[in-house]
Formats: structure tokens, C-alpha cells, sequence
């Protein structure tokens, strides 16, 4: 369907509509709005980072919140208040952003390969991504940041590869990638939740059915094929376990008590076109009781396959029968996407995509009754195209409505109280461009989001930039959500390079990286300056030097045409923000180092001449004389 | 050696020394800055792209001048009113940015490959990038933007690869990188300017000095180095002329009127560490007359090598004596760095880099004098390590000060009436943060300067953004130069993902791109719903489909291990932004498709299974069920 305009309505009529019906009871059970100093008028002192704009001005009144209602400047030189971790969808990266200003800090290349950072130029990065499937990109969906105890312990992000079933982990000690691992026994895998409070397990969800394994076996037997959820230990990053499943898997999201997992699947029926995939009028919302799978495994109660454990989770499954299935099955409309749980653990809350509703399940009823469609206590009427929900720590729930262009604000307990298929529940609506699929606010995954920021990532930005050809942004729109009284407020407009997929938003009081690396972290030995030399053995030659303003180790070196040449460099600055690389013209090679980093690339001399050696990063007024000979003799 | 801290000194401060001193001859001759009214206060109705903030705000006054002074803001739904293009570095991108909320609307992939934008994933321009060298990356370092009648016309933006030496074209049609050419006999290629008024030539000079041909004769023997400067051809990018120069080559730029290009040499001794290249007190400006360069090449007056005439432009070269030299070679000091020629094309200033002046070179003197030294008219105390200029169109030249992270702003009428190393000519100095490289200003490069705004590219951001590791991003200042009452005034910092290294700006009316591809413009020949086809033969299958939501041509296409598949598909959506791709999981595999777009991927379907052929462009609600199934049936 083609993307629906804004409507006429603002958020300011909507209020007006809905403070009557909301504010008595919410005002007295939730209190005042946390973030309301962060309004302007009131943010000097009360939040320097946040200090800026401090003059009271009008909404401009066109029907958009203006960016003066909320003060989310960032003066040059002060930080921003929140980390937002944005996938980079099928530019296999994931951004870095700071949150209020939206400014786009950082890449970290996972499933691609990036020369600036020498990720995939160098021996170690490039083994790392040859031996998970040897792909020179990936579609990354799903960020999430490890927990400890259900609040963000900054440790790592994980993120998982769509388009070839891996799953990445990003050390967050130096903002980069560490680690990929290649899932067998799966395909389109979605999703990188997490077991909850601490993380100890990290989840890829299978959406796309395919034969298992995948070796040419049942080819047009659509009967035959399944879908997998995996399981993964985020230390070691290998897969434990798997549990096949009836129809698919889509979105997850993790219970905060270490049982469950719960994901959606848009496929019952396992169909193979889109049209039988979007017949049926309920679909699943699938329950895991990870506890009860992993007493299987440890039963022996598995079949292995490619080297994993892989439990019967079908609905026919003896492991499914009994008071203690392995796999619930719960009936919700139509073709669910998201699923997210509250942050007090209480309810999943799952949107229908191809109905206008959102599906409460109360977690608890699990144990206690004998349909699982009866864990079904709400069933708000939110609006078109419901795709994924996200919380404030006050009671709401803020749903993306792909098909409305909006994103709709109501109360879970309302939700809870109100007839199913209600609009009574609803509080607000706000318009947003265009057509939103993930939404994150500030903690949202966490026991205690924070309730001021959300964005919604949207996947159409039409005219909102100046034109860049085909090729659109997309635009992630930052929304204010500190004042219940005021309502959601639009503050920023931020053009994205596709595919920001989805989000997390951590404050940065949980973060604290390393500006310098420890060279015990890495895996190449340090090369000191008196570790300098040149090794040679029958056709191998192994350079070791330094590198440091403004000169690498040597001034220049000889090999033969046909030498399999590795070079270890290490970079000797201790100051910070003070890098060097090693580039090689028309050898295809630029390794990054940072300070105190060492890394080593190898590659056959294969084209006699003169190659000057050079460094990349800026690294001084004598930088563009920071250069060496790398001397080709041609074979006689 | 290491940044320099700014200094305790500020903006206001610097005004007030210097404000006598130039107000009352500037104001006179210049008349008002022409954009005043864009100062907070004045700004509603006047320029509705740059409405927002309307309070006028006190300077916070802690040095740096405060982002409400200015107000730079662009509300949401409001469009910037430039385009910035900034070059990736050695991430080999260029990034498109919008001026002045400086938020990042797209980037261009150019010499990396880019799968969300299908960059090297299909045939055509996988085999663009293959046949260019066939690197993973290039060094993107000098986007010019082309010109007619020295002005922007919005065809293309040139862009070198420093590390590969090749030159890029950057279509602004469609906002896509059209044409790259390997350039032979050089090494280190800097700079893509061009021959002005009308861009009928590119310019990559030559910043290494090496054998010609590089191919193993003279490895040790740097005497026998050198470096040439290359013309291309833009509307073909062919290479046709180079001239060989004494010492080595650096920036440079085009003069006005179809006859000079400029270049910067910091290496006359054609030294081979850093040392010896930073000895010399002064070291060239080369002023080549490409007229008499052309008259050569007619008059076949040139060594063929690798295809190319190569042109002697020594200073022993016959064709160098004599009155009409094709090379022009002025003492100047020390490493000199960025060269740029005045709006009105009068002067070319040449920035010292280890010398504190800058060169004012009168450009119409090199036909009268006989001593080339006696071009120079002009050389101010501007500061340590000045690297590039940028001109406002008021008489001002704003200089980088590399080693005192500084801009300093001085007339440059006063320069040539000044003493030679003097300081009057000096307005005043803002402090950025910190080691700048290059900076722009609107449309510097052109004979109208719009005088408004000016970025700094800092190499280093040490702690002006919430930290990410030892990779820190650069910082991008926005700097407000319209008011010279008021001074420079820093509006925005903006983290950058290394390494930016030069830009250029232009307004928004001189660029026009199509949202949706014209066929004609391809070379893949439209698939419409008719020419839906699988062709098989011996060994090979064409695949020929369309795609539109939610579903591609073929449900299921079911080829044979070992087969050559090729896949045309068209993307028959005529709907702006509506984008799809062709993502094929473990085929690595993943082709952008914009509306109206054709494109063409070959493979070998080595592994056999079930493929589901997926969309990563989230078109509809019915996106994730965009898929069909590609079957690879095993040998037998």
C-alpha cells in the first residue's frame, strides 16, 4: 500500500480530545512526568547537558510540535545525555548516535566490510569474517545492549544478520566488533534478544522455513520445512541449542525473569506466497519456557543436527504435550510482527500488523490455565498497521502504526481494564514520516526506562530532506515523551542511510569505553621500537616496525616479486584520539591503528615497483611525510 | 606534535582588538554582510528554510559563541539550504550533508562497496569497480562539484582516490557514482579540480614521486622518481595529457579563465623520508599553462607511456625555457600545502603548512615578469601551520591553522598592501576543536561566494562527544561568517565517521535530481510485467522478473547445481522512495532497486536448497512476506 499522508488532525487536537479521559486517572497513580524540567524555561542549571535555548517560545502552531517546545540543543562542546545503538539494516553496520542532538557519532562495521576502521583488511578482522560464511555484507536488525540484573550493564550489543543467519557481538570496551557467529540448521534469522535479567542467553529467531538441514533435501516440499529458535552463549558466542517449531518465527523480545522468551510468527500455516501467508485471521504468539528446554537438552532429549541440539518444539511434540510444554501456542490477529515486554515483566505485548490491534498476555497465567489463549487480557483497538511497541516507566505503551503514519500512546492497564477491540485505552496519537517500523525509547528493554526520548525510526521520508536522487533517507524522528500533560512532542527530524532497522538507547552513565587500547586485549603481539625488524625465510618475509608521528619503523623495505609479505605494526602513541594507519597503494590495504593497537596483514608482492607506504589518519602537520618504501624487485 | 589546546582567548576578545582597525575601510568598500538577517531575531518570514528559534538569546558567554546567536536550526519538514559534499577519506565514500543543520542525508558509495545500496553487488557496477583496478577501497579526498561559466550547474561531483590513483564521477541525476578511471604513471593521486570556467578538464596531481613506468626499473633510485599531473576528459574521464614535473605535487586548484592550474609541491629536493622532505626553507607553487601544455600534445611534443602523452614540464625541459614555459615554478615557503584561487580569479594563495604566512600570487604577473618570484604580491603572519583557505566574496580569506586550531579570517587586499610577514592584514582568529585540515564555504570554489557559512573539517574531536573508543570521530564546526560586525561565530559541532578531508558546498537551486530513474538512463533493459521469463541453456539460466509490492515476479525458480544464473529485475514501482532490493541469503547477494530501476546480478548457484529471494527495503506492511523461493536442485 502506498504510504498514508499525515492527517489533518495534530497532536494538539488530539490532546484536547483525550486529557479529559486520561489525566484524572493518571496523573494521581503515576505522578507528575519525570523530564517536565527538561522543558524549556526551566532547563538552565537543572540539566547542563541539555543547557541551550533557554527563551519560552510559541508552538510555531502548525500542527507539528515545534522544536522550541523542547530544548534538545547540544551546545558545541557539551554531550549528549543517552547512547542510541541504530542498526544499519542491509548496510550490514550499526551507527552510533547522541541523544537529544541525534548526532550520528560513530559506525561499527559488523557484516561489512570497512576500510577506514581496517575491518576485513587486516589478518585477525578478515579471518573473523572468512570463517562466519565468508559474506561480504549483512542485514542487521536487531541491536540489544547485555543486561545485568534487567538494567544495561555495557558490555556488548548484539546484533544479528538477517540475510545469512549469523549473529554478531560488539564489545563495547572499544566499540567494535569481536565476534560473528555462522547458525546452521537456519535462514532469515531475526532478532538478537536476549534472556533476561543478565543476559545469559542471546536468541536468533528463524523466520524464513526451510528444509533441515538445507542440502537439497524435501526442495518443494513446503510441508517439510521449519523454523528454528537458537540459542546462543554470549561469552563463547556458541549455539547450545535449538527448538524447531510449526509455522515461523519473526520478532522476540525476552521475559525479565530468566524463563521466557516469546516471539511472534506471521505463518501458521507455513505458506510459501505472500497471499496464503496473509490468509489466515490469527497467527501465534510462541511462549518458550527456556527452563523446561534446557532440561531436555540435558535429558538427551534432542536430535543433533550439523552439531547442534535440536528439541521437538512442535505442537505435535511428546515434549509439547503435558503441564510443562516446551513451546506454548496462543492464537492473536493477524500476521503479528512486534512483541516487547513491559518493563515490570507483567505483561507481552504483541502488535497485530494486519490488525488494528495490540495482544496483551499476562505472563504469569502461563502456569495457570489450561487454554493458552486464555493468558489474553487486553486487546486495545491502537490502530493501522500496529508493528512494535515500546515503554515509558509509567504505565504507557508507545505502538508504531506502519499503515497511519503514526505513533499511538495509550495505557497498558486501561488496555487491561477496557473490552477488547477498545479505543478507550488509547491517549494519543501523534503523526510521524512516514510509515514507522521500530520505535525505541530511553531504556525501553530495561526493569526502569527512562520516559523522556523516544524515536521512531520510520521507513519513508519522501520530501522531508533536500532530494538526493532514487535513493531516500530514512527518517528518524525524535519525540519528546517527558510530559504527559503536553503530550508527545516532534523535536527533531534525522535523515538516516538505509536501513536503520531498529534501536537501543542507553544513558551514558553505563558506558565507559577505552580511548587507548590494552595490548593485552589483542591478539598480535606488541612491536616495540626495539622489537623492529625484518625476518626473512624462503619466500616469507615478516615486517615488524612501529608506527608514530610522523614515521613508520622503517624507511623502506625490500622483498621479491612473488614474497608472501606480512606486516605487524604497532601503533606506539599513548595519547589519545592519536591514529596512524598503514595504507598500501594499489595493494588493496589500509589497517587501522590506534593507539596502542597492533596489527598484522598479509598479502603475496605480486606487482613488482615502488609503493609508498602511508598513513591514512591525519595525524599531524607532518603527516602527509609520514610515508615508506615498500620495494618490489621483479623476478628475473 | 600534539594539538594545540585553544587558547584562553575568545572570539569577542579578538573583535574587540581588531574591530578598529577593520570596520572602517571594510565597511565602505564591502557595504553590509549580505546575510545578517539570518541572525536570530530577524529571521521569521525573511527566510522560512531558516526559521525556528525566534527569541533573541544572550551569549552564554563562556568563549565560544553561543549556538543562539545564530540560528541555524531548520525546523522538522523544513529543508537546509545547501548541500555539502564531504569526501569519506579512506572510508572511500562521500557523504551529501545538509547546511546548516548539518545533518547527513545520504551517503555515496565510490570507491568502497556498499550493499544497501547494491554498490559492487550488481553486474554493472561491480564490473565498473573490477575494471577500475579492482580495489575494496579507495583515499576520497577532494569532491569538486562542476561548474559552468564558474558557477554550479549540478551535473557531477570528481573525487580522487589518493590511494589507488584513480578519479570518480559522481552523477547528480541520480546521486550515484557513473565513471572511474585508473590513471596510469602516477602514484598518490591528489586532487580532483578542474579547469574553470566550465570544468572542461580534472586535474590529478601526482603527490608521490616514482619510476615511470613503476615496474621495477630504478627501485632504489628516488633521482629518477617523478610525479605528473594528469588531465581527464570529464564527459568521457578519459586521461588525455600528463605533464612530468620536477619535485613532487600536492593541491591544487584551477584558476578562472580557462588557462592556470595551480599546485603545491613540498618535496622540491625529491627527498624520500620526512626529514629530509621538510628540510628545504621553501619549496615551489607550480602555475601550469594548460594552453601551451595542449599546444605541446598537438604539436607532438610528448613520450607515449601506458597510452597516454606524457608532456616534459622539467625545469630543464626544452619546452620549459623560453618565454612561454608549460610550467611555472615560484619559490615559496616551507612544505607549502593548500593552494586556492581568489573568487574574482585575480590571486592564488598558497598556504605554508610549516612556514606561518601564507602566498599571494598575482595571477596576471606571470606573463610580465621574468623572475617567477616576482609573482608574489603578497605574504601575512597568519598563524602556525596554515593548510587551507576559503574565500566569503567580501574580500576575506579564511585560513586553517593546523598546529594553533585555529581559523584566522584576513582581508586579502590588505595582504598586498601590507609588509611582507606582517600581521595587520589579520581580522581574527576563532578557535576550533581541533587541528583543522581543510575548511569551505559556501560555494568558495565559484566566482560568487555566498558569505554565509563556513565548516572546519577538525582531524581531532578528543572529548567534544560522548566517547566510543579509541576510534574517535572527526568534528565538522559549523562556523557563521555572515556578519563581520559580529565575527566568526561557532554554531554546531558535528561528529564525522573518519575521514573527512575536504568539501564542497552548493545551493540548493543548482541541484535537481530525479526521484525516479528515467529507463533510457540504464544500460539493463526494462523487465515489464510481459517480459516476465526464465531461459534456460546448456548451463545458464536468465531469470527475468519484475518487483513491486509485495512480490516479485516468480514465486519459485528452480535451478540445478552448478548452473550460471543471472537475474534482470526491474523495479516497476513509480512511486518516489518506493524502493526494493533482491537480497539472496548465502549467495551474498543483495541488489538496490529505486523505482523504474533495471538491474542485473550473475552467479554461480553452487550450493543446492531452498534460497528465499527477499526484498531489504521495507516497502509495505507486507514487506517481510515480499519473498520467493529460489531452488537449487543437487547433482546427482
Amino acid at each position: 500500500m502506498t504510504p498514508t499522508p499525515p492527517t489533518d488532525a495534530t497532536a494538539d487536537d488530539r490532546d484536547s480530545e483525550t486529557a479529559a479521559d486520561t489525566d484524572d486517572h493518571l496523573i494521581p497513580r503515576l505522578g507528575l512526568p519525570r523530564r517536565d524540567f527538561i522543558k524549556a524555561g526551566a532547563a538552565v542549571g537543572a540539566m547542563g547537558t541539555l543547557a541551550g535555548c533557554t527563551g519560552l517560545l510559541d508552538n510555531n502552531g502548525d500542527g507539528v510540535a515545534s522544536a522550541s517546545d523542547v530544548d534538545a540543543s547540544v551546545p558545541p562542546g557539551e554531550l549528549d545525555e543517552y547512547y542510541a545503538f541504530l542498526s544499519g539494516g542491509h548496510s550490514g553496520d550499526v551507527r552510533v548516535y547522541g541523544v537529544p542532538s541525534m548526532r550520528q557519532i560513530m559506525r561499527i562495521p559488523v557484516f561489512n566490510y570497512e576500510s577506514a576502521r581496517g575491518y576485513g583488511h587486516d589478518d585477525e578482522t578478515r579471518e573473523m569474517l572468512e570463517s562466519a560464511g565468508d559474506y561480504t555484507w549483512g542485514d542487521a536488525h536487531h541491536p540489544r545492549v547485555s543486561q545485568t540484573d534487567n538494567d544495561y550493564d555495557g558490555r556488548w550489543v548484539f546484533i544479528n544478520d538477517k540475510a545469512n543467519g549469523r549473529m554478531a557481538r560488539i564489545n563495547l570496551k572499544y566499540f567494535e566488533t569481536d565476534a560473528i557467529v555462522d547458525i546452521p540448521n537456519t535462514q532469515g534469522v531475526h532478532g538478537a534478544c536476549a534472556r533476561l535479567p543478565d543476559t545469559d542467553l542471546i536468541f536468533g529467531v528463524g523466520e524464513y522455513r526451510v528444509p533441515i538441514p538445507n542440502d537439497g533435501r524435501n526442495l518443494d516440499d513446503p510441508d517439510a520445512y521449519e523454523s528454528v529458535l537458537t540459542a546462543i552463549e554470549p561469552e563463547s558466542m556458541n549455539v547450545v541449542w535449538q527448538v524447531r517449531v510449526d509455522g515461523n518465527l519473526d520478532n522476540g523480545d525476552g521475559g525479565k525473569n530468566g524463563r521466557w522468551f516469546f516471539a511472534t510468527d506471521y505463518n501458521s500455516d507455513g505458506a510459501v506466497t505472500e497471499s496464503e501467508m496473509a490468509r489466515p485471521d490469527t497467527d501465534y504468539l510462541k511462549a518458550f519456557d527456556t527452563i523446561a528446554i534446557e532440561e531436555a537438552v540435558e535429558n538427551g532429549e534432542y536430535e543433533e543436527i550439523n552439531g547442534v541440539p535440536v528439541v521437538d518444539g512442535t505442537t505435535e511434540s511428546p515434549l509439547n504435550q503435558g503441564d510443562r510444554p516446551l513451546v506454548h501456542y496462543v492464537d492473536v490477529p493477524k500476521s503479528p510482527h512486534g512483541v516487547s515486554v513491559t518493563p515490570d515483566g507483567t505483561y507481552a505485548i504483541v502488535s497485530g500488523k494486519l490488525d488494528p490491534t495490540c495482544t496483551v498476555v499476562e505472563i504469569d497465567r502461563f502456569d495457570e490455565v489450561d487454554d493458552p489463549n486464555d493468558v489474553i487480557v487486553g486487546q486495545p483497538l491502537v490502530g493501522g498497521g500496529p508493528l512494535h511497541t515500546a515503554y515509558d516507566g509509567r504505565g504507557h505503551a508507545y505502538t508504531t502504526l506502519f499503515v497511519d503514519s503514526q505513533v499511538v500512546k495509550w495505557d497498558i492497564e486501561a488496555a487491561v481494564d477496557a473490552e477488547r477491540r477498545s479505543e478507550d485505552p488509547i491517549i494519543e496519537k501523534i503523526d510521524v514520516h512516514y510509515n514507522p517500523g521500530h520505535l525505541i525509547a530511553a531504556e525501553s528493554y530495561t526493569a526502569d526506562p527512562q520516559g523522556d526520548w523516544l524515536i521512531s525510526l520510520n521507513k519513508l521520508s519522501k520530501d522531508r530532506f533536500l532530494p538526493v536522487g532514487p535513493v531516500h533517507p530514512e527518517n528518524d524522528q525524535l519525540i519528546y515523551i517527558g510530559d504527559d500533560d503536553a503530550g508527545m512532542q516532534l523535536v527533531k527530524d534525522t535523515p538516516a542511510y538505509p536501513e536503520p532497522h531498529d534501536a537501543s538507547m542507553v544513558h551514558r552513565s553505563k558506558i565507559d569505553p577505552e580511548p587507548v587500547y590494552d595490548p593485552e586485549d589483542l591478539e598480535t603481539e606488541y612491536v616495540d621500537v626495539d622489537d623492529t625488524e625484518v625476518i626473512r625465510e624462503d619466500g616469507r618475509v615478516h615486517i615488524k616496525m612501529t608506527s608514530q608521528r610522523n614515521e613508520f619503523g622503517f624507511h623502506d623495505v625490500t622483498v621479491q616479486e612473488g614474497d608472501e609479505v606480512t606486516i605487524t605494526t604497532t601503533n606506539i602513541e599513548t595519547t589519545s584520539d592519536l591514529l596512524h594507519s598503514l595504507a598500501i597503494p594499489q595493494y588493496d590495504i589500509n589497517v587501522k591503528l590506534a593507539p596502542q593497537e597492533t596489527r598484522e596483514v598479509t598479502f603475496t608482492a605480486d606487482k613488482p615497483g615502488v609503493y609508498w607506504m602511508y598513513c591514512a589518519y591525519f595525524c599531524s602537520a607532518l603527516h602527509l611525510e609520514m610515508r615508506s618504501r615498500l620495494l618490489v624487485e621483479p623476478e628475473e
